[in-house]
């Protein structure tokens, strides 16, 4: 089994100003293809330190991984020091140079020289293209240890790692590992555990719970000579869950909340409007963050005040002062009226209290009303969401897609 | 200067399930004390493995701190490898014994054996209560090295850190350490380190350029044997750099984006609203996502397709047929229409092309306008970004808000 280290180089790791996510990233990736990581080591931007750590781990691990210092300032050395320790020259990479000097010209900024340390990589390297920055990794093989060296934004190591470093590593091992991700939305995290704790306890596949952002994911990863051996392994393992989770699983691997709504929309032929309060448009970004959103969203109106309620939404005033903004009454309004105006088929509202503030007795902070209205239809949905501010957005946002998901499922929206 | 490495113990982290906080946490701390850190280290609940690392933190450093294994099960190693590799035999502490006897008797559950271990300890050590779990702490001295044995639960570890650990630190150290995070917008951060690259090479205060999200910090760090020492030196600095960047910079330490622009316009006792094409919502929702954002924000306007902003917005459809939806004049009706019908003082617009399609020669993905209107004032820029589209999105959405900033401090507006 192949042995593999981690190293960070950044001294804002060691500053404590940020958390090593790309170490946890990398390693979750590397445990599905079976490789072990056996160490994680942060050093700072320091070439006697980072030597050090080079020595360690090529005396223990055949993969070495680095993440950062790639940058063009004076501080990012990693590129130099692993090639000095590795006896390695620095090259020129033309088409790199060549992709930093445009990057420059299209976004009229001023290149400076310390931005061609971008294209220089230890000699007999394979680059790997940065599609979200500037700065491209590397991998080389010498003295039998593969390294391989990677940015430290996790918005361009993720996809580099995906796209090029994860082929790479796949094919270093015989083992098949193939993994698939299930998400759960409505049912705790504690309780999902509870409901297949005798799945968790199984080693090939294994199945895993991952933290997840606003809903539940269960990781199903299965080992094997066969590529479809182990994909029949998976989908047994994938149909005795939704066996158990049923409708509450609303996606796997990829899919997003929001990217299984638009396209349920699109395969429907169905156009979506927003009206949204407590959630400020975090549900219209989180629609539109998905390419091609045009198709099906339409218009999302961000009624803050009562005001805008009242003139531009045309939610009666008499509503508002009867029960207050954060009701089902408005709520319901919210949601008729913003598809009537945007003539669309579908129009989704949130009102609510996301705090600190706001809250009373009878209306906690927490509280939200989820309005769903189709053609003649209207639903309206009460929540109340723990957590601070972010968690209540969030909750309230991801509630809301859920929604319009199980309408257009053909399922039951109360649960 | 004292250093300290961080080790922590746990398979958890090598598998990738959680990422290292507590090693940000301690490091941060650490650093506010002038204890340099300069390694952190994850290992596995391996007994061999941690005794490798120990073997080699100990050759480096004068402080170790280890994190995790301290639970009841078999997996838990850490103060039993510590023990063995310093030469130290585990004594019961009495105390930690009856507290955890009746931990279990309070919570009527059973207690097992293994539960005892939480009570055993490197002889000599000093005992840290655990405010909020079973597993004590313990720090001890042996051959010059000052061990402290934290466990791993960010809840339990964090009170017991700032409690009994930083005390304990504070004591060995007579240097008092302040720092600042400068923030600045609108200047690239290679080009920012170019233009104080002098000051980068400064030992105290120190000027450290930090990652930023669609913006760039940097952090100035003092030593010295005096609070107000420390403050002058960096407020020197401050000085320094406001003379070079000027009205680029835009906050410090807490500061972001949208809560300077909000703090300036409840100083200003002005109102804003938005209409966003491309954004989708990302700059609401940015605005919205500081507490009290209501007192300022009114409405927002997701005018996603033609129709919306011509029949809500009433953007003229000749301009939208003349000029396109991204374009200088639709900004430009954007801005102005929004600030009119939810009569506001402020109207923020953003049109453009985030891709990855919807791109042409004439008009590339990347190409945004922002529109401003005030009064009967309108301002447009036009802004080309590069990245995929939540970089390009972002991007836009801080351009937007670092227009208004500027209009609200009086600054010119297009630079």
């Amino acid at each position: 089994m192949l042995k593999c280290e981690i190293i960070s180089v950044g001294t804002e790791l060691l500053l404590g100003q940020i958390a090593n996510t790309d170490a946890k990233f990398i390693s979750e990736m590397l445990t599905s293809l079976g490789i072990d990581v056996y160490f994680q080591t942060n050093v700072g931007d320091n070439k006697s330190r980072l030597l050090e750590c080079l020595k360690i781990a090529s005396n223990r691990s055949d993969i070495i991984i680095l993440t950062g210092g790639l940058g063009p300032t004076m501080d990012d050395l990693t590129k130099e020091t692993v090639a000095e320790f590795f006896g390695l020259k620095l090259v020129v990479d033309i088409d790199t140079k060549i992709k930093i000097e445009s990057y420059f010209k299209k976004s009229m900024r001023e290149m400076t020289q310390n931005n061609y340390k971008q294209a220089l990589f230890p000699e007999g390297s394979k680059i790997l293209p940065n599609d979200n920055g500037t700065a491209p990794g590397c991998i080389f093989e010498k003295n039998g240890k593969k390294v391989v060296i990677l940015p430290g934004p996790p918005s361009e190591l993720i996809p580099m790692f995906n796209n090029y470093v994860y082929p790479f590593l796949k094919s270093l091992s015989n083992d098949i590992i193939v993994s698939r991700v299930i998400k759960i939305f409505g049912i705790g995290e504690s309780k999902v555990e509870t409901m297949v704790s005798d799945m968790l306890l199984s080693k090939n596949p294994t199945v895993a719970p991952l933290i997840g952002n606003g809903f539940v994911t269960l990781r199903i990863t299965a080992k094997s000579d066969d590529v479809q051996k182990a994909k029949k392994m998976i989908d047994d393992i994938e149909v005795s869950l939704r066996k158990i989770f049923g409708e509450y699983i609303f996606g796997v691997d990829d899919d997003t909340m929001e990217s299984i709504v638009l396209n349920l929309l699109k395969d429907k032929g169905s156009t979506l409007s927003t009206a949204e309060s407590c959630t400020g448009g975090l549900l219209s970004e989180k629609i539109t963050s998905v390419p091609g959103a045009s198709e099906v969203f339409k218009f999302g109106a961000i009624t803050y005040s009562n005001e805008s309620k009242e003139n531009i939404l045309g939610v009666s005033g008499e509503i508002i002062r009867r029960h207050g903004a954060v009701s089902e009454e408005t709520a319901r309004e919210m949601a008729m009226n913003v598809k009537n105006i945007s003539k669309t088929d579908y129009g989704l509202s949130i009102t609510g209290i996301a705090g600190p503030s706001g809250g009373t007795i009878a209306k906690p902070v927490g509280l939200v009303y989820i309005g769903l209205a189709y053609k003649d239809e209207i639903y309206v949905k009460k929540l109340i969401s723990n957590g601070n501010r972010d968690k209540v957005r969030l909750n309230s946002a991801m509630h809301a897609l859920d929604m319009l998901r199980r309408h257009l499922t053909g399922l039951k929206i109360d649960y």
